[in-house]
């Protein structure tokens, strides 16, 4: 049997720590390719680059690890390996380990979760994985989830623009609690603009916020990991509200 | 009665014609102000800037045209409007009009759409509103339809967190056909990397894209509009597969 061809990327970066632990991990079950933008791309959404031109560079570290850089956002990142630097389409693509999760509201700015939807987008299995950790982070038990995940999915294949968004609990004595199934939850950041003034007296805002969080059942993905669970949400593509469809039709515009 | 305090931003910048046109429109049946990315900030998805300051400086022009031009994305324009210039919440949010239209897959990179469905995130009723044009741009018809929609969203309300998302179609002789409720449609760019090399020899690319449409019925946003009817639709942003949750149970993890 050959081995599935794997391409890797992710939104913080290809000199990311998650990323390599993420080539570990994918190395001991498929070929892997390393596609990725050049620095960090944190909360660029789905954004692609029209207006400028894309750059490739050749990474390659001394430990084995090697793969493509790009000077873009994680989508153009997948684009670009797709379409000009793999041969053939990888049989799957995996985004993270995010430093940091990916849960509720926050989806919608994820460059992470942007990545896995553009392979969606290109008709190739995708998952985004996330470790809900900011700092001190060890990404052993994320690397046994994710061989675990992409040799299901490997094994059972996903519907037609669905991707799993993977989210890791931060270690805890005793390891995770198991694996629960989620949907995107209702966790968000109340958002404020912190004011202040620069050396030269011009006054800027930095973006700050608390994390707020009304759910409360273990179903959704911010109350899963905080429980200590991995959680998985099926996520698909399409936007239309179709419930409304019918209310709208009698607007009579 | 007083007038409906009415937001008006977009992705093209604050300097873009279509969203002086819909100024033009919105400062007919309300209280506007405007607050937009202070240059073109197209297919930046729902980016937001976490990791730089921001900036906000006032615009004005000659013909009465004045608002806050900020050096982000359309998601932190619409943000920052909110929370940190307007003293209340608007009545409505609108966001536009974009040069080119926004059907099919590109509501996933689009930032018309990304400043609206920030509004909707922040419990505001929010409209994207396009031009299916990208030069020769006259939009007197957009502006009757805009004026038109808004005036009934601020009858009905919407639904929470659903947007909804204009498209109108290019000046055809005899106007327009009538309005359309529409779901987002398969239409997308089947993108490709064109090689080249700079002055200095080294290799760039650029994304480029043909328009594919597999899509034959009425009710299909990008068909709607080439067949030279407004098309509506309503969006949602739960991104969940519910359908799907059931099968992922029994993957046995």
């Amino acid at each position: 049997m050959t081995k599935p061809s794997i391409l890797i990327s992710n939104d913080d970066g290809i000199f990311a720590p998650g990323i390599y632990a993420l080539w570990e991990a994918m190395s001991e079950i498929g070929e892997t390719i390393v596609v990725a933008p050049n620095t960090e791309k944190s909360a660029v959404g789905h954004a692609i680059t029209i207006s400028d031109p894309i750059r490739i560079e050749e990474v390659k570290r001394s430990n084995g690890f090697k793969g493509f850089s790009v000077n873009g956002t994680p989508a153009d990142a997948v684009k670009i390996a797709v379409k000009s630097i793999m041969k053939n389409k990888p049989d799957i693509i995996i985004s993270g380990i995010n430093a940091g999760a990916n849960v509720g509201q926050s989806l919608l700015y994820s460059g992470t979760i942007s990545a896995a939807s553009e392979g969606t987008l290109l008709g190739i299995p995708s998952i985004a994985i996330s470790l809900d950790a900011l700092r001190d982070m060890d990404f052993s038990t994320s690397k046994v989830v994710a061989k675990k995940i992409v040799n299901k999915v490997l094994e059972h294949g996903l519907p037609n623009e669905t991707l799993l968004n993977v989210n890791i609990p931060k270690d805890t004595e005793g390891g995770i609690k198991g694996y629960q199934i989620t949907h995107q939850g209702a966790i968000y950041f109340k958002d404020n603009f912190e004011k202040r003034e620069d050396p030269r007296g011009r006054i800027y805002y930095w973006m700050t916020g608390d994390v707020k969080d009304t759910d409360t059942k273990l179903e959704s993905d911010g109350v899963a990991i905080k429980e200590g669970y991995v959680s998985i949400t099926p996520l698909q593509l399409q936007m239309t509200n179709f419930d409304f469809i019918e209310k709208l039709n009698e607007w009579s515009l």
